[in-house]
């Protein structure tokens, strides 16, 4: 309930707060939703209230108060009696708003103070993601020449899956000309010699997320070489800069100063856990204990690309690469 | 242009129709958004506009006009000049919602409107689905005995990607009491003998899902035999009497009469296309060329449950079973 409490702390004159995303339903209450499954919960000014649907004759846990519903209208009928209502305006759809209003709810946006809790890791936490990067890794090793940009992405999943973890996104393969382009959907062009091959791959463990990439060159020229070697620099000296207190957009202003007169295409990083991407972003500050990628990368025109992505922790003195 | 002209029937006193979802941006515009990419699709009175933001220097194609954003405020400049719009409330998010509200926008909910034209496939479409139930039947013969649940499921996921085709949905593979669920997440229980073990998957092949399920036992017992036999029967019954005309909540009528003393733990079937879920649900009339599942399931409390489901075309004579 600790974390539970952390959220209720932030609440101020709400009566509730409304937690949908399935990743923020897992953090609060314990219970992982299924693939496509609707679960919602409600953080009160004392417990929580997790309601969910049965399905066949399953046993669901969650560490807080759960209501299994007889019918979707169950939740309403329980919500319509706070006034004052939190809710994640990057996860609640149009229609469920519209139909919380009509019930006469004061709906506030309150997605910033939901995910807030979850950018700092605990060693649970840190212990699940460092699982997703392990299995990353094994994936990097694959011996991927001589096949297409498909069958390659294919082996990595494969791999995956006999490691027993799940993908966290869609594999990125992409070689040539297609490295070129910060996303990717793998196609049929075979890797060549001389190809600059961007992998961009991750797993998730009990929901955890990873997300690292790697670029390869078999047999490469002086250019590609040149281009591996920059970006690799980039990443160290970004590495060695980043602090507790700083804020992301400092650090990405520093980014787009080493990166001289190549475009930063993306921003240099991003916070992972339950989700591929998720605070700190953008403006957060960064503090102890937060994971975070690194990911400089650059593309050239009608020729390739270069990126090199590793997740760090946030420590005040060296940071930790996972 | 078929497909936007179709929409475009549909909007009346509308000035435009603004579709947010991957796979009704796909269908309208021609142009498959990549994982987590965020394209919009306006539908104008007269023609239609895309936009899409770079990303590297990808080429991306459409078959309607397309604006390639230099920032997120170049769409919500373009679409402050119509007054009213049609949206997708069961895609997009509140805070879009309310944004685009701030700008004066008088939104409709339109998601009916936009899903329709969706429902009945044209002969490129039921080609792709074709190509997905083929690579999902091929998943269906792979040797699973001896294996636990997770296996089992990377086992298949894995023939998937050799296949060259994606997953439509996580795998699900629930054997002994774990098949009385019918959303299930493969866990460590190993297939046993006599077991009933129900697996749900479906590929994806060109956007385009299958989604189909088996439910298998080794050496069966009579209870085993009996269910399955009486799942398998209440399927063919139900392939018989749809027919164009008429409304899924009838056929889900006849499924419970048919069902007898066992619980419908869902509806019989729903349709498949670009989405694993998709028009014709719920009250929707069926129509010559929709695709939709037939999945009878009977679910014993402490003991086990089957499930059949196959994918048909809806036609005015006999039903394909694809």
């Amino acid at each position: 309930m600790k974390r539970v409490e952390r959220l209720q702390k932030l609440m101020k004159d709400l009566d509730c707060i409304l937690v949908t995303s399935p990743e923020d339903v897992h953090y609060y209450s314990g219970y992982r939703p299924l693939d496509g499954e609707t679960a919602m919960l409600v953080i009160l000014q004392k417990g929580a209230r997790l309601f969910v649907t049965q399905n066949g004759f399953e046993n669901k846990k969650a560490s807080v108060k759960m209501t299994v519903m007889e019918k979707p209208g169950d939740f309403y009928d329980f919500i319509k009696n706070y006034k004052a209502v939190g809710f994640d305006e990057d996860h609640l759809l149009s229609r469920s708003y519209l139909k919380l209003k009509k019930q006469g709810l004061r709906l506030k946006p309150f997605s910033t103070g939901i995910k807030e809790p979850r950018a700092v890791k605990d060693q649970d936490e840190i212990g699940f993601i460092r699982k997703a990067v392990t299995a990353t890794k094994k994936a990097f090793d694959i011996r991927i020449s001589n096949r297409s940009e498909i069958e390659a992405a294919a082996e990595i999943d494969c791999c995956f899956r006999k490691l027993g973890v799940e993908n966290a996104f869609e594999s990125i393969v992409a070689s040539g000309t297609n490295s070129s382009n910060v996303h990717h959907r793998p196609g049929k062009r075979k890797l060549g010699k001389g190809d600059l091959v961007i992998i961009d791959i991750g797993s998730k463990v009990n929901g955890y997320c990873s997300d690292m990439t790697r670029t390869f060159c078999s047999s490469s020229g002086k250019r590609e070489r040149q281009i591996m070697e920059k970006v690799r620099n980039i990443q160290e000296q970004l590495i060695d800069l980043i602090k507790p207190g700083m804020k992301m957009s400092d650090v990405q202003k520093e980014y787009e100063r080493l990166m001289g007169k190549h475009k930063a295409f993306h921003l240099f990083g991003h916070g992972v856990g339950l989700e591929v991407h998720e605070s700190p972003l953008k403006d957060d500050t960064l503090k102890e204990n937060m994971v975070i990628t690194v990911e400089p990368g650059i593309y050239v025109k009608n020729y390739g690309g270069c990126r090199i992505e590793d997740m760090i922790i946030i420590k005040k003195g060296k940071n930790v690469k996972i």
